[in-house]
C-alpha cells in the first residue's frame, strides 16, 4: 500500500471514504470487545488448575520439615527462594517471598524508603524535596502511578530497542534529587524489547549524585517467551551481579512473580536485592507482616519444582499465546504496511505490543474503537501522567481475548489508525 | 497452701529446700519444652487440611462469576466480605479483604497514615514530631512494635477486667500528640479480658485532641470461644457502629483474620472502617497491589460458607485446646494456690493464659524455667519496649503443646513462680 504521506488529497480522500464505509459496517455488528488488560486467558489459568488439589495428600511439610500451615520460616521455603533464584540467576540467600502481588513489594519497598529512608539514605525520602523518578517510556502505568503517589516528579526516558536511552540517564542522575528507575528489562512493557547486555552494565556502573539511587528492576516477564527456541528468546544478565561487579551493590531490587505463570490472582513473588538491602527490608518487614502464604508457596514448588518443570510450563502457555501475538501483528502488518499509519516492534516475549500511530492520533483511535464496541487501553496509559506528549503510543493486549475475538478487535483497530491519519494528514 | 507473705523465715528456707529438690528432679529430666508462642496445634490446623483439595472440582468462580484465578475484583470476593461483616456485626461495604496477615494490614494502614495522614490529619503522621500512641497492658509486643518502629512514642495504660482503664485513657486523649491506641477487645492478649460495652462507648465518644485520632481494633479473638455455651463467650459490640452514633465515625479500622481459623500462615483476613477511612485505604492499597489471593478467600468461603459453619467449625477448635486451658489452670491452681506467689485470670477464649508472679521475680522465672529447658515468652515481652515495669507479668501459651507437654511445663513453670517468689521474700 502507498504511504499516506505520499498520497494527494484526492487520494486521502478517496481512502477515507473507503475507511468510513468500512467503519459503518463494523458498526452495524454491535461488537463488544476488549483489548485493555494484560491478562491471563482461562486456558492459560486452567494449565493451572491442580495447582491445589493433592497438596493435603502429600502433606503440608516443606523441605526443611516445617509445617507450611503453621507460623514461622517468615521470608519464605528454602526450595522457593531456590526457584527464584535460579529464575532470577543470583542467590537464594538474596530472596524474600512474597504473596501473589510483586507490585505490593514494589511499593512497600518505595514505602519503606519514604518513612525509614534506605541504609545509604543521608534522610528519609518523605523528607527530600522536589524527589524525582525515571521512568522509561512507554512503561507500565501502575508503576508510574506508585512513585507519582508517593511524590515523586516523574521524569521521561525515551525507551529504545536495547533499554533506556543511556546518554539521557546517565545525563539525569547527575541531579541528587533523582533517586530511583523503573525498569522491565526483558519484554519492556509495551514493547516487548530487551535490555542489551551493556545498557544494563551502564545501568549498574553509572555515577549517580544520590548515594542512594535505586533501580526498581522487575523482571515480570523473564521466563514469559513466546518462542521456545532458545535463540529467539530474550535473556537479560544478573543485575545484582552486575552492580557488586561495578562497585554499587545496593543499587537494585529486583522483582519477580508467578502472576502470569500460576494465578494471575493467587501466585507467589519476591523481591531480590543484596545483604545489606535485603537484611533492612527483611528486619521491617518482620515487623510488618507474619510473613507470606507459605501453603501457596509449597503448592507452586510441588507442582514447580524447579527452573526445567518451569520452563516446561512456561511453553505451553506459549502455545496458547503465541497464535495471538501472530495473528495481532499479521492483521497489523495486512492493514498497515506500508501506509506509514502506524509502527511497531515484534516482540518475542511478554504480554503486549505497543503500537505507535501518526503523532497527534492516538486518542483519536482509542476513542473511535470504543465507538465500535472495541476497547483499547486509553492512550497516554503507557506514559507519566497519563499523558503522551506524541499523543501515539497504544497498547495493545492480545492475551486474554479469543482468536476470533482480537480477528475482529484488531481489524476494526487498524481501521481506526488508518482513518485516524487520513484525517490527521488532510488537517494539515 | 499458707501465704508465702505470711511464713516466717524459717518456713520460706524449708519451702525453699523443697522446691529446690523438686527443681533438681526436673533438671535430670533433661526437658525440652516450649510454651512460647501462640500458635494452633498440629491437630487444630488438620481441621482445615481439605481447604483447597475440591477447589478444582467446584470450578474458580465467585458468586458474582468472576474468575478468582485472574485479575479484578481487587477488595475482596462479595461473599467473604460478606462473611467478616457478619462476624464484625457490621457490613460489607466497610471491608477490604486482604492476605493471611492482619497484622500486615495494620502496619500498612499506620504506614499511609505516617505518607499521606488520614483524611482528617491536619499533616502526615511523620510529621508529628513526639508522636505517641496507647498500648493497653500487658498487650501484644508485634502491636507495640510496628507503633515503636514508626517511631511513636509507647504510652502504656493499665489493662483491667472490662479493658483498658477509662479514666487514664480520657486523660490521655487530651494531648494532641496521641494519635491512636491497640485494642484487641475480645480476649485480650494475654489476659484474656473481655471489653464491657460502657468502655466501647466511651472509647467511641471521648473526646480527643487530635482530630485523626484512630483506634486500632484488632478483632483477632472474636469467634475463638473456649466453651460452647453462648452465656460463657466474650461478646463485643460494633464499634464502627458505636462510633458513628457517638459522631466520631472516622475513629476506627477493625481488622479480622482466619489465621486462628484456617491456616496459621496461609488465611484471609479483613480491614473494616466507615465510608470515608475504607475509599481512601482501597484508593491508596488499589495503587500498591493488585489485590489479595482471591483463590484463597473462594476456598476459605466455601468450607466456612456463612457464620453458622464458621461457629461449628470453631467449636471443634474448642473441643481441642479447652483441655490444653484447663489443665494448665489446674496446675497453677494445685500448685500455687493459697501461696499468693502469682495470680491469673481464667479465660473464656483466646490464645494465652496471663499469669503476674510476685513483683520483681518474672525475668527470674523465666530465666529459671529456660536452664530447665522450658521456653517461655521473655518477661517483659507484653509491655512496650519490652519493658514491664513491675518485671511480673508472664504470657503461657497452651494451645501449641500437647497435654503430656504442657503437664510438665506448667508444673516446672510453677516451681519456679514458687520459688522466685520464695527468693525474694527471704531477700526483703
Amino acid at each position: 500500500m502507498k504511504s499516506y504521506k505520499e498520497m494527494s488529497k484526492e487520494e486521502l480522500l478517496n481512502e477515507k471514504a473507503e475507511l468510513e464505509k468500512r467503519i459503518e459496517e463494523y458498526k452495524a455488528m454491535n461488537l463488544s470487545l476488549n483489548m485493555t488488560r494484560g491478562k491471563p486467558a482461562s486456558n492459560q489459568l486452567d494449565l493451572s488448575n491442580e495447582l491445589y488439589t493433592n497438596l493435603s495428600a502429600g502433606g503440608f511439610k516443606s523441605e526443611d520439615g516445617s509445617d507450611t500451615r503453621n507460623y514461622g520460616v517468615p521470608t519464605g521455603l528454602p526450595e522457593v527462594k531456590q526457584l527464584f533464584a535460579d529464575v532470577l540467576k543470583t542467590s537464594p540467600d538474596k530472596i524474600y517471598v512474597g504473596n501473589g502481588s510483586s507490585l505490593n513489594l514494589m511499593f512497600d519497598s518505595i514505602m519503606r524508603a519514604m518513612v525509614f529512608g534506605e541504609h545509604d539514605s543521608p534522610k528519609p525520602w518523605s523528607q527530600v524535596e522536589g524527589r524525582k523518578w525515571l521512568c522509561p517510556v512507554p512503561g507500565y502505568d501502575r508503576h508510574f502511578k506508585v512513585t507519582e503517589t508517593c511524590g515523586f516528579e516523574l521524569i521521561a526516558v525515551p525507551l529504545k530497542e536495547d533499554g533506556p536511552d543511556m546518554d539521557i540517564v546517565e545525563e539525569l542522575v547527575k541531579d541528587p534529587l533523582v533517586l530511583g528507575m523503573w525498569n522491565v528489562p526483558c519484554y519492556t512493557n509495551p514493547d516487548g524489547y530487551v535490555y542489551s547486555e551493556e545498557v544494563c552494565r551502564r545501568l549498574a556502573s553509572m555515577k549517580t549524585a544520590a548515594p542512594d539511587f535505586r533501580l526498581y528492576w522487575d523482571n515480570a516477564y523473564c521466563v514469559h517467551h513466546l518462542y521456545n527456541d532458545e535463540a529467539q528468546q530474550g535473556s537479560i544478565p544478573d543485575i545484582l551481579g552486575l552492580c557488586e561487579e561495578a562497585g554499587n551493590p545496593s543499587r537494585v531490587y529486583e522483582f519477580a512473580s508467578t502472576s502470569k505463570i500460576t494465578f494471575a490472582s493467587a501466585g507467589i513473588s519476591c523481591i531480590a536485592s543484596n545483604e545489606e538491602n535485603i537484611k533492612r527490608a527483611i528486619k521491617l518487614m518482620g515487623v510488618q507482616t507474619i510473613g507470606a502464604n507459605k501453603v501457596n508457596q509449597l503448592a507452586h514448588i510441588r507442582m514447580l519444582p524447579n527452573l526445567d518443570a518451569l520452563k516446561k510450563h512456561m511453553s505451553k502457555h506459549a502455545d496458547i499465546i503465541r497464535p495471538k501475538f501472530e495473528l495481532t501483528l499479521e492483521i497489523l502488518e495486512r492493514e498497515l504496511a506500508g501506509t506509514e499509519a502506524a509502527t511497531w516492534h515484534k516482540p518475542q516475549g511478554g504480554y503486549f505490543i505497543s503500537v505507535f500511530t501518526v503523532p497527534g492520533t492516538a486518542k483519536a483511535v482509542v476513542a473511535k474503537c470504543n465507538e465500535l464496541g472495541v476497547a483499547f487501553t486509553p492512550a497516554g496509559a503507557t506514559y507519566p501522567y497519563g499523558n503522551d506528549p506524541d499523543d501515539s503510543n497504544i497498547r495493545v493486549a492480545p492475551s486474554f481475548p479469543s482468536l476470533e475475538d482480537i480477528n475482529k478487535a484488531v481489524e476494526v483497530f487498524a481501521v481506526c489508525v488508518k482513518l485516524s491519519a487520513v484525517e490527521k494528514f488532510l488537517s494539515i
